[in-house]
This record gives structure tokens, C-alpha cells and sequence, in this order.
């Protein structure tokens, strides 16, 4: 309920800088009896690591997770889960300039104008840093709803989208992108390198699916599905647009197109299309799970923009530090973790009312 | 906490059912000492009030508010504020097809997968009728943060847009689907008529803009602006997409195009853009708060749809009853009264945190 | 989370004044398909009602509660139950000495410090009418979990007990004291009388044991069984002390003395006595939970008491209109409505996490 | 709003056992700009340490507290404090009995029927030991409020309590009982001796008061400051009873013996009493806050007591392992920690709501 914290039984509290000595999650009300090791997180830790290839910062993070309570003998205890990342690869001189002026589009100004002054060392609070926390969290999360599958993928780079014709899943892992089209792939290579060398960055789509909700999780209105997921969507760094389903696309739709017709099918209902992302009314429907979410730009560039400094005089700032030209592509496995942690904790939600 | 109930300091909790005998909302955390009557209230609902248009359902409802607690002598006194509203055109007789077999895109069948039955008359707890509720709420927490000017309007009815070069504030109020751009609502109606002789609906962009909102409202992370904005907005019935600022379009963007330069100004810096909708960080700008809001087209609808009953037999429906050819429309007061719900909860919890 | 709910899944708020038209709760998070009416709430709030003894205070309420949402055909939907309650019998006369200064020991002072002023109407919503609410809440609770068996009772009234071998629970609804000893509740038919004649009010300690509750329900540490008890029991109007099992006699003894030890039994361990309550490391042990609570008398009283009035000059104060002269009598009913309500909760949160 | 969090606004969660690496806790939502260092922290958690007296467990742990996040200049930033307290001193073999059969009064049964399994090693998840996160969250808090003095003491041991006639301040700091009586210090050396050597346990009663709290601190009903107290205080292990200013006692008094009186004072009334412990309807009065809680004995004992082992099978348990001989010792800081954070919250909220 505080605002550092995202669930409601399943609960997560995330915590540390970009160049503090560490960062972390606390996970909340899991349930106990579930096998766990440090070897089920450092998997998707090691998706979102940057410095693997060309097209993300290159900061040098090991990110390897340690798990400091809620576990006994190899299994959930019911207790808090203490998960802790070491901050390996500071470098923090690089941001004198950044505690000296602000970076339009970035939190920077919004902070001192809030707090008073900030931590401004690799963007301190509001660095993506933070978002390795969510992924260990949501590691822990997918343990609690085994039988659902995430998914996701990046669908656009700097407008430049995949073609659905040529999704392919398998695909997704082959790349430095997640990208389900080895086409569009190809093409964001240069693209990317060139925002990189211009000083640039890229803003991107990511999409992301759940396969195997069954139907009934999720509530009517303030604890809609859809809802949950938007504010965790919301909640992850430089996004700036959330759908579900067809999202905005259904809004230039007639009713009857829009409609998923259903016909009898084996254990429940065969949908003919899923336009509303399979949640109705805010309730799975027992379709895939699936929403859209928009990256801007990174605001971290190294083309100089007119700004103000701390004392209100103008200036221009170019920033220097180590960051992804296109913050989208390590976004994929914080969109997976966030719908993890929001499945799981409906799931949870479901079963305190409905038994 | 629960799943009816929204906010964090400032709270409201809804209730009631569409052809019940009230609907209601209970707000708690007001602060004290608020000039507040029921005539505060009964324009906002008079703006969401069904039948005042052919463009809308022809349920005839007053929609009175009753104030029931939380005032003493004209003032709030910090207590919870009991809001309700009597039902008063039902036509439950209408809803007997309803009642037997699905109606694709809408809660129906969800809701039986979750509650083992439901409550279907004129579609129960998942009607829009709920959002009377939200408008009564977002009354009183315009009267908390009295700086603040909240604006919406619709952007676009089943893919035909406003031409921005045409907009005009004052425009808003003169037709039937606040609408900025006359030439747009004249063709509009010819659209939504046809649409409901067609027995069909339309889907609707809404927009919403906030000023006067100070500089470092919101928080980081879980509780950003952004997030709660997203949260609050996907809640609404029909509501499939949010975008803050620009929304998806960032993504298309490089980080310079994509930058808020800013000069030195008047108590704060001059932003010479507004691509991050008012929003850096999760914390307010200074700048005007802008949101986008896709609304799926009504899934109640006269042409018939391929479903299945309650006993999983192929069948075809076809909605009677009342409902509007084009929800967005009437979801215009809703968004504003959730923008002004989550700016007054963050402006008091700006205060309880920074004093 | 805010300040007029209580619960974390099954959840309820209230509102409403004293002499207001009405007063009420919203419970929230029901399981659908309970079977629930009116007349499963009314008996409950009889049993609490005013007037129905010359021990109560004189007020005429018949209490008669409407259900206005969350059931159809007779059983719950899942959504929330809103509960309604209309005052009657206000006069609010009576209160003109109340609106000018500050009854010690009532809210009064600490309200217009707070808030910079008061509904004094009989107390506003400090008034022990808000008591009601909780009851007609409660009885929902109670058919959340069938299996329990709650059971309040008045322990001593001014500071003379019952004596626990004449303990009869056949006894208890034989007089107008909730009393187990009928040799006791003679004794304080006199008491309570000379209080009441002397303009005077006393002060009592109701006791409450709840059987059936199964072995794991609670959490450890802040969602322990005993906090949550405890928090719940603190918040009834008047009460200063609760004491979980032994409580405060727990605290003279030595850990032999202490211990409840356990011998093989059916289904569970055999408990060879319970110092406990019921509760060990916030988590019940499937023994009775047992619990105390201390009602201080009302500060409503007719004998001068020296004070000071809105001005802050001094004065004398004597509370004129109908008060209870032993407000812990009809504070039996609400005390097991709070039992009902935490335990509920608390079985909802244990299926929550441990399936 | 999960189980191991508490607080509204100012929340803390606290996580780790026993015998894990290590401990930690949490705070978020804590204002900026607060000089804090490890420095302001340790003094408390000494004060709790373990293993300073004869009359404590003799557990060796240094509980040095490191400051991992929400630090910057040696201020915070309004971002989550992460603390963390490495465990150094464990021995685990100590705990193969507990593992096997269960401690009567103590959490073993109570966990393993909730979860399944428990990690037993010094209790794990339910030792006292986690009251070490909360004395450093406590320190936090206190930095949060300047203006109050928070002061706890041991009122009584195994039964025998302090003359208030010989209450002196500045004999708490003055022996191994944080005892204001420095005749019942020396009585309560023999007898915790004694009970130490006889394998046995003593219940403790605590006293807490808090000064410089101004009146309006607090809310009607489910946020009343009592009910906060009564939930914080009843989160700590061993506790089982609590009363504000005179508790229990009240409950024999009559209202007029009850009354706080009023007399003209500076800036705010002079009360005659203080029965209620400084809290009226739930708000603060400005009176000091006082209030008492009850420790039974540990249920950690050498003395054999009878029990079942995992298999149901009968046996006797003797607690072998460093145990507390009276843990209500140890208890002092944890009172004043939680008193702190309660409100440190409480004050936060009141400035969200009223200004």
C-alpha cells in the first residue's frame, strides 16, 4: 500500500540505487511447500543483464541473486522472501553533470521538485536498475502459477514493427532483441547502431502473452485483471502506453466486429478470435492472456537539449554514463515478470473468495 | 484494498447493482472543513445522465444524489461520505435472453467462471451504470484539490478522428459527444445513428487533460502517477487502452524528438513540449497531465453473435434492453472523475510524505 | 487502508453519523453463493438494539437493516453487500450544552483538534450508534465461516465478576446483561440502576470464545490472529484493554505454568489446558479462542464535570439526552461481530496462501 | 497490507529467521531530506542486543545495522531504507529436538499445521529475533517525529511489580531490567536467577509513554491510535494483553471517577487525569500517550513439559539452546520501537488529511 510495494496478497517491496551497494525485493505471502533456489531466478536475471550484447549498456552487472530468508530445505517456508542483487560495476563519476542539470523526459527534475534533492547517481531511485528486483520477484511469482506459460516479445523499435505473417516463437531467443521475426531483427541491428553512434535512443513495443489462465481470475472493477496489469505495466520505467487486447484498435471497431464469438468447445467455451485479450469484464475468460506496451526513448542521450541547471539558469546537457539506446528490448523480461507477479497474485485472490 | 474500493488516503468504495434498488459509493479520508452539498455533485451526474440524448441509452434515470453522512452544517467533517443513488428505471423483463446464454465480449460468461451465477439483470455489477458511482466520488475530490482544472473529451467514435487543428474548447459542451472539432460531431451523427439502426455500437478515444497540477505529485514506482492513472482508467468498463502524454506514438519516437526541453520561467522551468503528457518519473512536471483512452465498442447489441447457453449448447444472441450505441461518449465525466480521484489521493499523499 | 475499513480480503467499511438519516456498511469480498437475507442480519442487530432494557439507553431505534446490493436470488454474488440502517429516533436537542464544551473522556476535544470542528449531534460518528454497523457486518461474517461458533458474554460490570463456577451459557440470554451468573446479573440489576438514578455510568469486561476455528488460520507477526483481534477490539467506542487467552495474568506466570501442554488426540493434538486463547505464534491451535476486553464507562454522564468550553474558558459539563449507563452490555453483540469479521478474514487469507 | 508489513503511509516489512544469513527490514514512505546513518540506528538495536547481561540469552549477535538504500549525503531521499542485520551467532544443532516434537505454547504446532513445515532453527520465522528489524525501523520513525520522547520500562516480573512510589526515571538506564525501581531491580535479579537455574521462564508486564505528542494525532475508529497500538503491540512475539492508560482498570471505575477533567491551560487544555492515556474517540488528546503490555513467559524452557512429536506420538519436550529467561526484558526497546512507528504513520496521516 506504500509506494514501493505492488500486490495484494502476493506482495512485492522493491528497494536500493543504481549505485547504492545493493537492490532487492521482499516477497510477500507466498505460498509454502514450493521448491526454490537461486538457480529458479538467475535464469531471467541473466534475460535482462545488461551488457550482453552491443545493442544495451554496457555496464558490467553479474546480477546474481542471493536469497537471504523465506526458504528451508529447498522450499518456500510461507515466510518473506529476501532476494539481493550486489551492485558490482558503479561508475559513478560519470553523472557530475546530471546533479548539476536536469534531462528533459527524465525524473530528474520531477525528484528535486518532489524531494528536495535527489540521489542523481545513475538516476539513483528512478534508474531501470530496479527493475532486475521485479524480475526475481516474478521468478518466484511463476512458481506459483506453474501451469501458466509468459511470453513476450518485442513487436516494434523506433516504429519499425515485425510482421505478424512471420511470427515465430522460436525465433524469440535468437536474437540480441526478443524479436519473433529474424526480418525485423536484421533491421533493428542497424537501427540501433545507429541510434547508438548518433547519440541517440529508441523507444519500442513490447507485447507479452499468458497462456494456460483458466477462467475466473481476476474481479470486477477496481481489482479488474486488466487494471492490475496496467498499473504494473504503468509502474515499470519509460513506459508510457498499456493495451489490452486490442487496445486502441478496438476502439475504431463496430460491436459486432469486436465480439469474440464463442462456440461449445471441450471443458468450456471455443473462442473464434480474442479481441478483448482474454479478460471480460475484468475476469479471465480462459483465453490467452495478451497486452501491448509502450517504451519511450530513453531520456539519457548523448545529443546535447536545452535545459535549466539546479539554480533555474539555462543550459544544454548531454548525457554521458553508460545506458541502452533502446530501453524496450531489456524491458521484455520486467513486462514478463510484472504479468507473472499479477497472475499469481489473482490467482491467490481468486481462491481466498471463490475457494 | 479489497476489490471494490480505489485510493490510497483518499478512498472510495462502490456498490450496487444495475437493477438493484441503489447504487452508491462511500468516500474516506476526506479532509475536513469542505463546503460540499448535494448541488456540488448533480452536474457531473447530470453530464453522465443517461437519456438526455438519442446518442445515449433511453433508460430514464434522475440520478439524484443523496448525501448520507460525513457533512455537518454545509462542510465535510472528515468523516466517510456516504453517497447514494436511487435506481429507478429498471426494466429487469428485458433481460431474459441474458440471463440463459452469453453475450460474447461482454462479463457474462466470466462471471459464471467465477461465481457459479451472477446477477444479470442489465448486465448486474458489471453494468456501466456503476461508473454513476465514480462520478459522484470524483465530485468530491474536485472540491479537494480546487487548483485543479480536469477536462476531457472524446478524440475519436469508431476510428473517425477530431482534426486537432479544429479544436475547440468551447465546442466541448455545445453537442451530444463533447466534441471539440463541430465538423466531427456532425459527422458523428450520422455514424452513432447508424450505428444504432443497425442494431450495432462503436467503439470511442476519450481525452483528459489536468492543469494547474503543481510539480511533484505522484511517486516512484508503484505508486506513479502514470501507474495509478492506469490503473484507475483501465477499471472503467469498456476501457481497453490508456496512454499518458503520447502514449504508443513515444515509442516511434528517437530521444531527442521524443525530449521536454526546458527553459528557465516564471517559478519553474518553461517546458518547450509536452510529449511525456505532464509526467516524469511517476511525479508530476508542472505541465498540463495528459491521457488517452480507448473504449471498445458495447458488446450489448441487437445484431445476433455465435455463443453458447449455460449449458454449453451452440446459440446465437441478440441484446435487447437499452444500452448505448457508443459508451465512450458517456464515459467522458467518468475519466475526468477518476483523473480527479487519483490527483486528489496523490496530492494528499504528496502532503503526508513531503509536509 | 483508509481510515473506515477494516479487513484485508473480507473487508468492510462503515459510515454514518448518530443523527444523520441513516448509517451503514459496505462488506466487501464475500464468497458468492451464501445464502443471505435480511433476516439473517436482524437478529444480531436486536440483540444490540437500544431501549430494549431500562439498563440501555431510552433511544427508540427498531435498527431494521436493508440489504441494497450483492445478493440475487437469495444468495450472494460476490460483490459487494451494501447494508443500510435508518436513524429514527434522533433528538438532537439534547446536545446544545454538547456543542459548546468538551465532555471529559469523549471525543469531543480530540475532534475539534483534529478536524477544527464537530458534528455533535450524539457524538456524530463517534457515537456508539456506528456500533451497529459492525453487527449487521458481522452477521454476514459469521455465515462466511458456519463451522465456528462465536459466544460473547459480560464478565463484570464497575468491577464485580462473575464467578466462573456458577458460569452457565444457558444463563446468558436470560437477562438483560449477557450475564453467564444469574446470581451476578441480579447483583447488577442494583448497580446499574443506582448508576443510571445517580447520573453516573460504569465500566465493564466482556468476554468472547470462538470454537470451531480449525488449526492454521492467522499469520505470523502482523497479520497474527492476537493484532488483528486486537486491533479490531481497540477500535469499538470505548474500549481501553484487550487481553488474548491469560493476557495480562499470562505475564505472572512461569513458562511451566504457562505451557498448554498437548497429548495425542483425534485429528490433532489433546490441549491439557489453553493459557494461550487459542493462539500460538499468531496462528490458532484449533483450541476455543479466547479473548477479553475492557469498556471504560461513557463519559455521557449527568454529574458535573469540570471541562472547558470551545472558547477554552472553564466550565462545567452534565450530558443531558439517552445514554447507556453500562455501554459495555451492548457491547457483547459487537464484540462478536469483530471475532466474526477477523475470523473470516483471516480463514480467506489462509486459503489464499495455503490453498 | 500482506503479512509481514505494517503501517499506512510510513510502512515497514520485515523479513529473515533465526538462523538464516541474515535479517532485515524495509521502511518506506519515510519523508526526505531526514539526516540519517548507521549511527542514529545502532544505540537502539543495542539496547535489545542479546547477550549484554546474565539475564538475557547469551546468543553472541553484534546486530550491526548497514544502511543499504534510501541514503544519499547522509540524508533520505523518500525512497525505501533498506536494513540489514547479518546473523553471526547461530547454532543450529542446538534445535534437533524442536524439530521433532513441538513446544507447547510455542509457535511449532501452530506453523506446521498452517505451512506444512517449518523452519525450525531457532524458530525460525517466529523468534524474537525479528525484533531486532523492528527496533532499527523504529529508529527511523523516531527521526520522523523529533518532538516526541518515547520512553519504555518493565513494570513488573514474574508477578511482582514496581512501587510507583519509587518510579525514577533515571533508574531505567541504571540496571539489566530497564526497571525504574531500583529495589525491584534488585528483587528481580534473584528471581529471574532463580528462574534461570530452575530451567523456567518469567512473564513481564511493559509500560510505554510517549510525550510531545500534540493532540489530533490519530482517527475515528478503525485508525483509532489505540487500535494501531493494540495491533503493533500484539505483533510482537510473547505478547498477550494491552491497555491504554488505565485499561482494565477503567472498567471498574465510574464514569465520573473515569473523567479526565479540563482546566484552562497554555495552548490547549490542562487535564486533571490522564485515565484515557492521552487518547480520546481514537485521537490524540495531548496528553502523554501510556499504555501496557503483557509478556507471558517463553515456552522455551529446559523443564520438561508434555507434548507430541510430528508423528502425533506422545513425549516431553525440554528446550535445550540460548533462551531469554524472561523475555519482556528484551521486550523495552521493541515497545518503544513499535509505539515510534505507530506514530511516526499516524502523524504522516494526519498531515495527508488535514494540512
Amino acid at each position: 500500500m506504500s509506494y514501493n510495494s505492488f500486490g495484494r496478497v502476493l506482495r512485492f517491496s522493491t528497494w536500493g540505487e543504481s549505485h547504492g551497494p545493493a537492490i532487492g525485493a521482499v516477497v510477500d505471502g507466498c505460498p509454502p511447500g514450493i521448491a526454490l533456489a537461486e538457480e529458479d531466478i538467475q535464469p531471467w536475471l541473466d534475460k535482462r543483464r545488461p551488457g550482453t550484447s552491443r545493442f544495451t549498456t554496457q555496464r558490467r552487472e553479474p546480477d546474481a541473486v542471493r536469497i537471504l530468508s523465506g526458504v528451508f530445505d529447498g522450499r518456500t517456508t510461507g515466510t518473506p522472501i529476501s532476494l539481493m542483487i550486489e551492485n558490482v560495476d558503479q561508475r559513478s563519476k560519470d553523472y557530475s553533470e546530471v546533479a548539476k542539470a536536469y534531462r528533459p523526459g527524465h525524473a530528474d527534475y520531477a525528484y528535486d521538485a518532489k524531494y528536495g534533492f535527489r540521489d542523481y547517481r545513475g538516476g539513483g531511485r528512478s534508474s531501470a536498475r530496479e527493475t532486475a528486483s521485479r524480475v526475481a520477484a516474478g521468478a518466484v511469482a511463476r512458481l506459483v502459477i506453474p501451469g501458466v506459460r509468459i511470453r513476450g516479445w518485442v513487436e516494434a523499435i523506433g516504429g519499425d514493427a515485425i510482421d505478424a505473417a512471420r511470427f515465430d516463437d522460436a525465433a524469440i531467443d535468437d536474437n540480441a532483441f526478443f524479436c519473433p521475426d529474424a526480418e525485423a531483427a536484421r533491421r533493428w541491428e542497424g537501427a540501433v547502431d545507429a541510434a547508438r553512434k548518433a547519440g541517440s535512443s529508441l523507444g519500442a513495443v513490447v507485447a507479452c502473452e499468458a497462456t494456460g489462465v483458466p477462467a475466473g481470475w481476476g474481479a470486477p472493477l477496481y481489482a479488474k485483471l486488466d487494471s492490475d496489469l496496467a498499473a504494473a505495466m504503468m509502474s515499470i520505467n519509460a513506459v508510457k502506453g498499456i493495451e489490452i487486447g486490442d487496445g486502441f484498435a478496438a476502439a475504431a471497431l463496430s460491436g459486432e466486429a469486436n465480439a469474440d464469438p464463442m462456440r461449445p468447445g471441450d471443458g468450456g467455451p471455443t473462442f473464434l478470435a480474442n479481441h478483448a485479450g482474454g479478460i471480460a469484464g475484468g475476469i479471465s475468460t480462459g483465453q490467452p492472456i495478451r497486452l501491448r506496451v509502450a517504451f519511450k526513448p530513453t531520456s539519457s542521450i548523448l545529443t546535447p537539449v536545452a535545459t535549466i541547471d539546479r539554480d533555474g539558469a539555462a543550459t544544454d546537457i548531454a548525457t554521458k554514463g553508460r545506458h541502452d539506446p533502446c530501453v524496450g528490448i531489456r524491458g521484455v523480461p520486467v513486462v514478463e515478470a510484472m504479468m507473472a507477479l499479477v497472475l499469481a497474485d489473482q490467482m491467490m485472490l481468486h481462491r481466498a473468495q471463490c475457494g
